[in-house]
């Protein structure tokens, strides 16, 4: 395999990569806000016309394919699509079933489903999510068969941490992962900044590189290991009104408060290994700094999904 | 005084009520809508017939006295109206500094503002908040006055938790409120059930009294106790995902960690007030009971509202 296409359907997002599979190098890429809920949506709108789901969502890849091959000038005929994330739930192209924890870090024992449509000459592989009794996730497993290369070998237990709209904290033992739970901090904090009360009391924009943002946010992180969340929350609003501290610093507090929230259990001496984009990173390795837990290292969260999936890919040829 | 009008101007209700001032017994009401924050909306637009805000919310109350006059056959020219709640905030008909704590539980040292408008001919009494370095409520001090009376005499510290929007844990010591927090409890509620992604996994109108929603709730509170939050709250969704609860079962159990994350701090041996209405204190006692919190006492809310204005009042004409 020289290329693949990498795919990242989620929720409320779509991404098509062209991968130069050697390198992981991204050819070129493809973004929209089709996400699987919206595909969902408009397939339901179109089911008096009888076409099938699968065809259906196999016509939102190809526009996308027929896109990406105008954008990088190569025929993208034959090439495999490794699809993550939301595409294999209820209301994706194909509903596979999740895989229960633990699951090998060589993505070898992982659901996934090679399938051909009438639409696409593309092979598709679908990755499944995973699950445990209480818990699932759909998308991050592939990042952390991704990260699996760059761990430290150790008998050790190790933390994942993967930020995002709903953050996952993986566990990690021997060839393992062996358990997994998701946060809400990233809508929690949609839903508050923009819909609560405390909207009055944020605005967005400001760099967090600026120091006062920085101790702002750190003055969260410390307020939400004392107090509960639903009371720390509150002081987002008594910050502006009590203390003049202005809206655009408040965010970061408000910031501060969830993540901390977030991370309030960890322990300083779990190897703890940071996957996420840079906007997230930069966040949670101030309050990790804050809390006194050391990182061993930050994953780029897209590096980590196009691995692992050419991961996932090779052992599901093999 | 043999009456009294009674008003509660919350952010988003307005409450008139003729009481009979020595049972506390209530002759007639009206309620509607035009909260604060509506009628400061108002109030804005009609800036330009640069009318004074104090008249603009002078008018909303007097259309709110003839309403009474009309429903209770009662002429209320003359009748005293005691206003408790945002109407002395910053969007509110004037705006009165917060007393800080303490302050007596006899109401004597809260700020209350007599006056007299063009428009109406009854005395207004605007009863201000009060706060502390860190935190601020406007309208649960009057309560506090109005429960004062029913408490245990003790030197013990005593603590009042007052369910709603924004629920008050408000710590009494001796004859005065020395403490207070505020949660985000019911706005949590509201945005999570109706504008997050677990609003798919939770329908409100089942019967709190059937044990199975009971059962669910109970398991909520406990899963609040071991678990962050941002996390407990995920298992709404999985809940109705991986184990099929019913979603107006499952209501109750997101009710069960949010009310549980607000009560998780609290001592056994704390004495215990409930200060609600029958919606909420039935939720409460539930919960404390889960947590193996005793109530000394649960009291209405709307009682200790009308009780409390009263007692502020008298304070006022001594």
């Amino acid at each position: 395999m020289e290329r693949f296409l990498s795919c990242d359907w989620g929720t409320s997002r779509f991404r098509l990569r062209l991968i130069q599979a050697t390198d992981l190098h991204v050819l070129a890429s493809v973004t929209h806000d089709k996400g699987i809920a919206e595909t969902f949506r408009l397939w339901k709108e179109q089911r008096g016309k009888s076409i099938r789901r699968e065809e259906f969502y196999a016509n939102a890849l190809r526009d996308a394919v027929d896109e990406l091959e105008q954008k990088s000038g190569a025929l993208l005929n034959d090439v495999p699509i490794v699809i993550s994330g939301m595409a294999s739930s209820t209301i994706g192209l194909m509903e596979l079933p999740y895989k229960t924890l633990p699951f090998q870090l060589d993505g070898s024992d992982l659901y996934a489903e090679a399938l051909y449509t009438e639409t696409l000459n593309n092979r598709l592989i679908l990755v499944s999510g995973v699950r445990t009794d209480r818990d699932v996730m759909r998308g991050e497993e592939t990042k952390v068969v991704g990260c699996a290369p760059l761990l430290e070998h150790t008998e050790k237990e190790q933390l994942l941490i993967l930020p995002g709209t709903h953050p996952k904290h993986v566990w990690i033992k021997g060839n393992q992962a062996t358990a997994f739970e998701t946060y809400m901090t990233g809508e929690f904090f949609d839903l508050l900044s923009v819909q609560s009360m405390l909207s009055d009391s944020v605005e967005a924009g400001a760099d967090f590189q600026d120091p006062a943002n920085q101790a702002c946010f750190c003055e969260g992180v410390d307020a939400s290991q004392t107090s509960d969340l639903l009371h720390a929350a509150f002081m987002v609003r008594t910050n502006q009104l009590l203390k003049q501290i202005p809206k655009t610093r408040n965010f970061y507090y408000l910031s501060g408060v969830l993540i901390g929230a977030e991370l309030r259990g960890i322990c300083a001496n779990t190897p703890v290994y940071l996957v996420g984009a840079p906007k997230h990173s930069h966040l949670y390795e101030r309050a990790l700094n804050e809390l006194g837990v050391p990182i061993v290292k930050i994953i780029d969260a897209d590096t980590a999904l196009i691995s692992g999936q050419r991961l996932i890919f090779s052992a599901l040829r093999t």
